[in-house]
């Protein structure tokens, strides 16, 4: 490529879902393992590569002329502060809600089902069955009832279960509770599963308090954002062996050495791995190569992330 | 009791479900943890304790006026030959259905999204995030489709799996193939999930020709009876990397120490725990307070076994 593109795209075979790039496009790919191209200089529209890290958001102050920044995930707190204002930020919900459902549900299963237990005993040959937990029957509150909540539902629904939903206010018409009632509901709550995104409101929202509301033995997934929940409270709870929970994403995260989220007996954690899996691929390129048509349209883009002008 | 029983169950709260044991029959407890009552020989209806080992068939001998036997299990392969000829013998059927399906998608979904894994990196203090496999988009084979697959099938449902499903004997209406079609449909099977129980046809049907039409990088899930595949040829195609497989029943089970069962890195080993978990109680108890009443009341009872006369 001898001038600067105007488009930076992660993958390659985007161009076969669109039976080759947009005459009107110069598309320049960039997939985040490497160091990004030296001249960004004309670049307007910049697809992040996924889950690369923060040396991704570094071409940002280099583009001019950016108009719009395409970022693969769902959560973009970490990168708001470094989109220029007026810049068009859109994100990737939706791209992420079937591997993280699924991944929530794996979380679910392995504390209920005790699968780590089973890994590590088969580690030690140890044949010791007990009866376990089971989901069938359990209570389940949604915290955040968006689009990965959605997800999350649908799956949890054939395995016999009683779902609350809970969102920023109530919605009546669609059985969701608003966020104040929490204190209301939590006691009746055998698993809570938080998708929420962090805000100013959501910062350190499960404390506690509100922790102290659910009922002996519960279990809290995490596959929103660890600053959500008091990582303090949480671990006293589960320390007294009176709260369990399995984390996906975590506060500090990831953990320093010798962090007590890494041993508290009723602390699972997975590394952030629940939008990680095989069946984002295909959905994260479909996004893109619509974006792309979008942009070289001149139609409005999808998945815009309203923010102060 | 003075005079000995001629009913012999597990639990007592069942006697709650029932408005108290029914005035017709003499009830005594047996739990299946101590010695068996010393005089059995009046007992009419025995309900083996669940899951407590082949030292609760013992009694079944000294029961001369035995009618009828009530295991809690779904595959009675192992006791039908400790229940004399005429005796009526009833199954669990249907009790395990949940809580066996539950087990799968968690088998499933350790093998897919690697709990094992991330449980081990816990262990370690280790975070190393990659992206896994996904069950979203996954093809899966039910061989068997019987009470626990359709209960499995129903959960797999919304994660966006597409699904076969195969019997003993093709039964088109209900899109159900014979198990002679196997050849054909193994090689678009990204999951096999295994229900059959052990009998004379069943006995080592997955052996090495047809793991052999199997794509590479496919999991083969068993929750039926270990002795239905080939052992070896399983480990054969684990040990090489070509297949993965997750196992709540196996053969030889449990595996002795050392056995390479343990030890292999793409089996994943549960300790035959698939049916027993919290939600099975309640069932169990409805089930056996269901079929006092009909024995009392001289009528047929449930899940009956066909035998031969
Ligand atoms: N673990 C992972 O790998 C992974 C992957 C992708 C995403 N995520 C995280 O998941 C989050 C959710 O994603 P999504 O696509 O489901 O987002 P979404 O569709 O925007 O849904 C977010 C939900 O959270 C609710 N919410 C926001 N503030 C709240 C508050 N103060 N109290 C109660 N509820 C509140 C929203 O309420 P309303 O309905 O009232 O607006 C909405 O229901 C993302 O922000 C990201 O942080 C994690
Ligand atoms: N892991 C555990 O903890 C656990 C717990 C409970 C049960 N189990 C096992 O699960 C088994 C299945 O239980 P279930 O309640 O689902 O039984 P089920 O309702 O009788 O279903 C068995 C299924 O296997 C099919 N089948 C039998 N022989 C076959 C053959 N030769 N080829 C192909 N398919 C064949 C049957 O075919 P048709 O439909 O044509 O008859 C039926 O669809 C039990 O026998 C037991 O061994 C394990």
């Amino acid at each position: 490529m001898s001038v600067p593109p105007d488009t930076l795209v992660p993958w390659p075979h985007v161009a076969d879902l669109m039976g080759g790039w947009p005459d009107a496009l110069t598309v320049e790919i960039y997939d985040g393992t490497g160091p990004a191209p030296a001249d960004v200089s004309e670049v307007r529209f910049y697809v992040l590569p996924y889950a690369k890290g923060s040396a991704t958001f570094e071409p940002l102050g280099r583009m001019p002329k950016l108009e719009a920044v395409q970022s693969l995930s769902a959560g973009v707190d970490n990168l708001l502060p470094h989109v220029p204002p007026g810049v068009t930020l859109c994100n990737g919900r939706g791209l992420h809600d079937a591997s993280v459902a699924e991944h929530v549900l794996g979380l679910i299963l392995a504390a209920q089902r005790e699968l780590p237990r089973w890994a590590r005993d088969q580690d030690a040959q140890r044949w010791q069955p007990h009866f376990t937990r089971s989901l069938a029957g359990s209570r389940v509150l949604l915290l955040g009832y968006g689009s990965i909540a959605v997800a999350i539902e649908a799956r949890l629904l054939p395995f016999e279960t009683e779902i609350r939903r809970v969102a920023s206010r109530a919605r009546p018409a669609e059985s969701v509770h608003g966020v104040d009632e929490l204190p209301d509901l939590l006691p009746y709550a055998d698993i809570v599963v938080s998708t929420l995104p962090l805000t100013a409101e959501t910062t350190g929202l499960l404390d506690a308090r509100l922790l102290a509301a659910l009922p002996d033995d519960a279990l809290v997934v995490n596959v929103g954002r660890g600053g959500t929940i008091d990582t303090a409270a949480l671990l006293a709870e589960t320390r007294s062996g009176r709260l369990r929970a399995a984390l996906d994403v975590m506060d500090p995260e990831p953990p320093p050495a010798g962090h007590p989220l890494w041993s508290t007996p009723n602390v699972l954690i997975t590394p952030h791995v629940g939008g990680g899996s095989a069946t984002f691929y295909p959905r994260a390129e479909r996004l893109i190569a619509e974006q792309l048509r979008r942009f070289a349209a001149g139609e409005p883009l999808l998945n815009q992330v309203p923010r102060p002008a």
